[in-house]
């Protein structure tokens, strides 16, 4: 044990480099996506620090999306909704905010998403089920496939579909607040997904570091290039360790974190071109 | 809002009544499934409760499994089998008990399964995965099936079979520190399931008041009555409720509780006659 790093100093720290990333970041993006298992790790301590860091985030004029992928039925389902999306009304917590939304896993069907999506329509917010994810062990579950050729993931998201499509969930924007969390993927599988659900955001995560390129993701997109967000964590937090933005700033990692996200939209922005 | 009852309030009423049903319950059971979500909904509050709740249980004599279902990748994982499964070493957290095993979802793959195993093998620990649940929807998801028939639940079985049986999961009472959520189902599944994974420990929720009997949960365990574990919840925490209890305890809710437990491993005992 080390007496001089205890779990205030360890949280301290990653509020505070949280606090300096979004900083960065809130200028030029909508949304953060914040996994709430580097907190967890801290257990109670973290949670709250989980917390605090979405009241700042909200502040600085950002969505948050709790990347918490929880997922459970019933009553056991409405109390994870009511803490990852309810704005707590308690005494003692009641300056405490939510996420905009959060992440779900759907595996015990739609008595599991449900619940979820109640508590984020009552609230004016959303939630996005996990439906194909980019890991490399993730095609022994989610591409099993029955007789017609149609896969676990297709069939999830078709449940996940049948959700987003109900009337109480589809606003003004023509959009579903029911998502789907969809990695980089095939190009054929990804137009057939933004054909098949085009009322669904699609949560793309795996830009960056994790080996989807701009093209698989902006496939995502309409044509106006709205209905997908796609996430970079890793290449944007430690852009101080990637080798041309160490050469070009230096020890300087806010300036490396700032030109990784600049770098980023442009990717982007020009591989919205396939698009038009 | 109101102001005479606040977050320390409600958490130190949970707190205070899940101790005094774990006090009637440790002489009669060997183990506690403790519903992490309960204690979510109050936030960080409610988590510092809820691992209070899991030093007592340990100072009960009780085996605590914490339900939290939790599911992702890699490093990710890693960071939730941390706050889930390793007693903290960090100063300011270091008095703290994690559970003894917990239930995760393994809908992202074998990726998604390894690192909480890895982490409860090094702790002398265990997970239970997801595998069929016993809500009304699970089918549309976990019966999925391919073109030879086997579904999903069991393609996750199989995923988990594989990993369970590796030699370092493997310990000297001849069971795998790696088992099985299956809820009560059809007894030709329970029993294919039980005999090809003669190593692994079933957890078997929805005894009592989700409608399965103690029939269908015996099945889970071999001839010499070890293999299962068999979860009551709300038929033990709502004893009270029940009107045979209310009839002959009136307002003494404790001794419905305890007269309820009686009842469960009497019926359970009962039941382990068909297995001889």
């Amino acid at each position: 044990m080390n007496d001089e790093f205890d779990v205030a100093a360890a949280v301290d720290a990653i509020f505070d480099f949280s606090m300096q990333v979004m900083r960065i970041v809130a200028p030029m993006v909508p949304a953060v996506k914040i996994n709430i298992a580097f907190f967890e790790k801290y257990l109670w301590e973290g949670l709250e620090t989980y917390y605090s860091l979405i009241s700042e985030a909200d502040g600085l004029g950002l969505e948050v999306i709790g990347d918490v992928k929880r997922g459970d039925i019933g009553h056991t389902a409405e109390l994870y909704a009511a803490a990852h999306l309810e704005n707590p009304e308690l005494a003692g917590l009641e300056d405490t905010l939510a996420p905009d939304a959060i992440t779900i896993n759907g595996y015990m069907g739609a008595d599991g998403i449900e619940p979820f999506v109640a508590t984020a329509t009552r609230q004016g917010k959303g939630v996005f089920v996990l439906i194909r994810t980019s890991n490399p062990s993730a095609g022994e579950i989610q591409d099993f496939a029955d007789a017609a050729g149609q896969t676990l993931y297709e069939k999830m998201a078709e449940v996940v579909g049948r959700v987003a499509n109900k009337p109480d969930q589809l606003g003004t924007s023509g959009y579903s607040n029911v998502g789907m969390v969809v990695g980089g993927t095939s190009p054929e599988v990804t137009t057939n997904l933004r054909r098949k659900y085009d009322k669904v955001w699609f949560l793309v995560p795996g830009y960056g570091s994790q080996g989807a390129t701009a093209q698989d993701c902006v496939r995502f997109c309409k044509p106006d290039g709205t209905g997908a967000l796609i996430n970079a964590s890793r290449s944007i937090i430690y852009a101080y360790e990637i080798p041309r933005y160490k050469e070009q700033f230096g020890d300087d990692w806010r300036r490396c974190i700032e030109q990784a996200v600049v770098d980023a939209k442009m990717d982007l922005a020009n591989a919205m071109q396939i698009l038009i």
